[in-house]
């Protein structure tokens, strides 16, 4: 009944793509790396960007929208960007089409070559700097808290849907600050706003860090970054927010005058998330049934399959149904009646139960007798027959429930999965065995971190925010260390 | 004080230009034909997405997301498409960068050569369709109701920002039907929805009507359009509405099995309006002061000023003004209060009036005393003391009466503007006049209709749907014709 699932024991990878495609959240197309998100996915999309959306404004934020292209010379303005940022990128060199003179379709117009290519922008500080270069002069022109929602491109060789694609949707914040100290706080702000979504609505639970020197984005002076942890215990970076200081407002002459009249050079901060947190959410917290979405971001969260034989059951049935969906919709829920005759009860709860609705209610002509229908949560595939009266109000509290207990479940796997080593050989047991984050001392060059990702394929994910200062010795070299740093392997 | 703005009288074109640059909406980019969107642009095409994506939600459809890019070879596969579909393209013929030898920034490495090039898409019919034949066997899958919110690109060489750019920012409706009748009154829904949402949310007058052969989209069977009168007598076409037959499923081979059992094509529908509405909105109604903006779509839709000597005035009137702010809110009102101290009041409603904010509240001490505000409306810049007493209802039913009577004014311009002409003579003298809608007579023949718009530059916009039958002669050719159609000059 229910379409095949490789279990994630079996592989994971393969679990992972299987829900993605049978879950009807994407597909993939004629274009090598791009996918399309399928209307499941994009509604799960749209929730989170709606949300955050809303913390965006809430700060004081606004949208803008920037152009898709990037003359190449921008892209070395700025030196540690151009020198650290992939070079994969899609290159426009031409802007016409014609007729194929021998009869095949279309080529490309040899004649309409552009004097300089452009480049679809993988990221957008470049283009954006040189726009802000006009638009700020004083002190009075600042902050300015820009965020654009918009397509990147990045041409990756290994692709996986939602988690790495050629193509990719995103937020990518700007602003502009008249000090160094506004542009840090700001940078805080936006990893505390991507840190209470992740946690509060995503029911996926994050430690908030700073990256190391090299892992750094190119350009900028620090990199703090939320990292979750998936259920193969491999780590995904789920949001990074940079504070650029003045390097790009130097690359672009972007100046302003300051209260006491002096010129300065602006500073700077850029923050994003992006699709792949659809495929965070969807290793965070499904399951070998398929998806398990918390109840704050599914694009349904409730759907009621009516049990009947014959019409009388039906009619009555359908009464009860339309008082309670009225009543869950007044009260904000997202539900849907499913009487489609085309397919019998057991088929629709295995296909709701892929597409990860989190609240299930059937509602037979004997449940009616009785006065109670039988409530399943997708999260502990948990089946209760409850009261008919209240019981919308019931389900409001059950989705509350759902989403806690989300959230406490990840983050109880987490919380078991962060492990405390001191030497080379159990920090190599520890990545071999169930993974994790590995809280190890690390001497702080970048030689050393170097030759462990290159021995393990772990990486540092983050220093965490208010670690705490403790004496150590580096699990690899012996060198005194002041901290521990959170090594993982890591999507 | 205000900015400077060109006049329309003087110069339409330029006031235009001005307006979208000095009202904040829109700026030039480094990048040939693209603009930025600026907040203020941003915020108005934001609340004229919300609302046409809840029409389109309420409708049934869904969003999804399809590949930014179309391989070469796909454009070609619909012939009447790649015929008659602009060839101004951006091709995307590498995929990476390297650094120059030479030391000067990034090349091309010509290493990274794309085996088939790949365009920007223009209009996604081919790669959605080529999609689709892998989501649709049977007459169950049908109908698919899909929509996507994307950029687009059209290597246009003359650009005028939000009418005309390389890249906009559009919505693109792609749905399947299993029969003809079906996808037709899809069509038409579309049409009537965005008829709907022109004229009761952006307050401006269209005429339904389907294009002639000539101006029908590449591959459409037919073109559905709505089109609006611009202040200057020139037509715009706000959006579009496409029966494309079988055309696309033959293309690319999708074909379903009906309750028969029998296998047909599918047929299908596309629809769309871009950013190129603002720039509708914009001159549909703005005037010599700066934009205005119907209240249902103006971004910020009353502002408060005070107008105060010294701290006590201050705190009455912050007290006076926090519970009217409340009130609004309460009633769904966009609002805001400018207490800014670096800007005085006069410069305050010059930049309020630029920006076309439809109400503008100012409180003084006097009006305090006097339990009155000065409201002073934007669209008719009539101004009046109002009593504090239940003021938020007096503004909400201001709003309202705004956004009727700019709707009014609109169409009441626009019926004085469509002249039925019966001969040559009249038809170039009405076209060289005040312009607007010229409902002629027309001998049906493409040659005529060119002939027409090269010696007039005047295009037939469209043939008004349940358009009156009644005989006559075209007014160029003297050939029997049984129904007036719509010419116009146009953006």
């Amino acid at each position: 009944m229910a379409k095949e699932i490789t279990s994630r024991a079996q592989d994971y990878a393969q679990w992972y793509n299987d829900l993605i495609l049978k879950g009807g959240l994407a597909d993939y197309t004629a274009v090598r790396g791009c996918m399309v998100i399928k209307p499941h996915g994009f509604a799960l999309w749209e929730n989170m960007r709606d949300q955050l959306d809303k913390m965006f404004k809430a700060t004081g934020h606004v949208n803008a929208y920037f152009p898709l292209f990037i003359p190449k010379s921008f892209l070395s303005k700025e030196a540690a960007h151009v020198e650290g940022f992939a070079k994969e990128c899609a290159v426009v060199t031409h802007y016409r089409l014609k007729n194929d003179p021998n009869g095949n379709g279309v080529v490309v117009d040899p004649d309409a070559k552009l004097e300089e290519e452009l480049i679809v922008r993988p990221t957008s500080e470049t283009i954006i700097w040189s726009t802000y270069k006009d638009w700020i002069q004083s002190y009075r022109d600042l902050p300015l808290l820009i965020n654009q929602w918009a397509n990147v491109v990045r041409w990756e060789m290994r692709t996986r849907l939602f988690l790495r694609t050629a193509e990719f949707l995103w937020q990518e914040g700007h602003t502009a600050h008249a000090t160094a100290q506004e542009a840090v706080a700001e940078t805080r702000q936006m990893l505390d706003i991507y840190a209470s979504f992740a946690e509060e609505w995503m029911a996926m639970p994050v430690i908030k860090g700073v990256k190391t020197a090299s892992e750094r984005f190119a350009g900028a002076e620090d990199t703090y970054c939320i990292e979750a942890l998936m259920q193969d215990g491999k780590a995904l970076q789920a949001g990074t927010s940079h504070f650029l200081g003045q390097n790009f407002a130097k690359a672009f002459d972007v100046k302003f005058t300051d209260k006491e009249n002096k010129l300065d050079y602006v500073w700077a901060t850029s923050w994003g998330v992006s699709t792949r947190l659809v495929g965070a959410l969807v290793m965070a917290h499904s399951d070998d049934e398929g998806l398990v979405l918390p109840p704050k971001i599914a694009p349904l969260q409730v759907v009621i399959v009516p049990i009947f034989k014959g019409n009388d059951q039906k009619v009555l049935i359908d009464q009860k149904v339309n008082e309670l969906m009225a009543e869950l919709k007044a009260a904000g829920v997202r539900v849907k009646y499913d009487d489609n005759d085309n397919n019998r009860p057991g088929w629709k709860f295995a296909e709701y139960e892929m597409k990860g609705v989190p609240v299930r209610i059937a509602l037979g002509a004997r449940d009616l007798e009785n006065n109670v229908a039988e409530v399943a949560r997708r999260d502990t595939k948990e089946k209760k027959a409850f009261s008919l009266d209240g019981l919308s109000n019931t389900i409001v509290q059950l989705l509350e429930d759902i989403q806690n207990a989300m959230f406490e479940k990840a983050k109880a796997y987490r919380d078991a999965h962060i492990i405390k080593v001191d030497n080379w050989e159990d920090f190599e047991k520890a990545l071999d065995g169930e993974g994790g984050f590995i809280a190890a001392h690390w001497d702080g060059t970048a030689p050393t971190e170097e030759a462990i990702k290159q021995k393990t394929k772990a990486t540092i994910r983050c220093i965490p925010l208010s670690n705490p200062q403790e004496e150590g010795k580096c699990i690899l070299t012996g060198q005194p260390s002041k901290e521990r740093v959170l090594f993982a392997r890591a999507y």
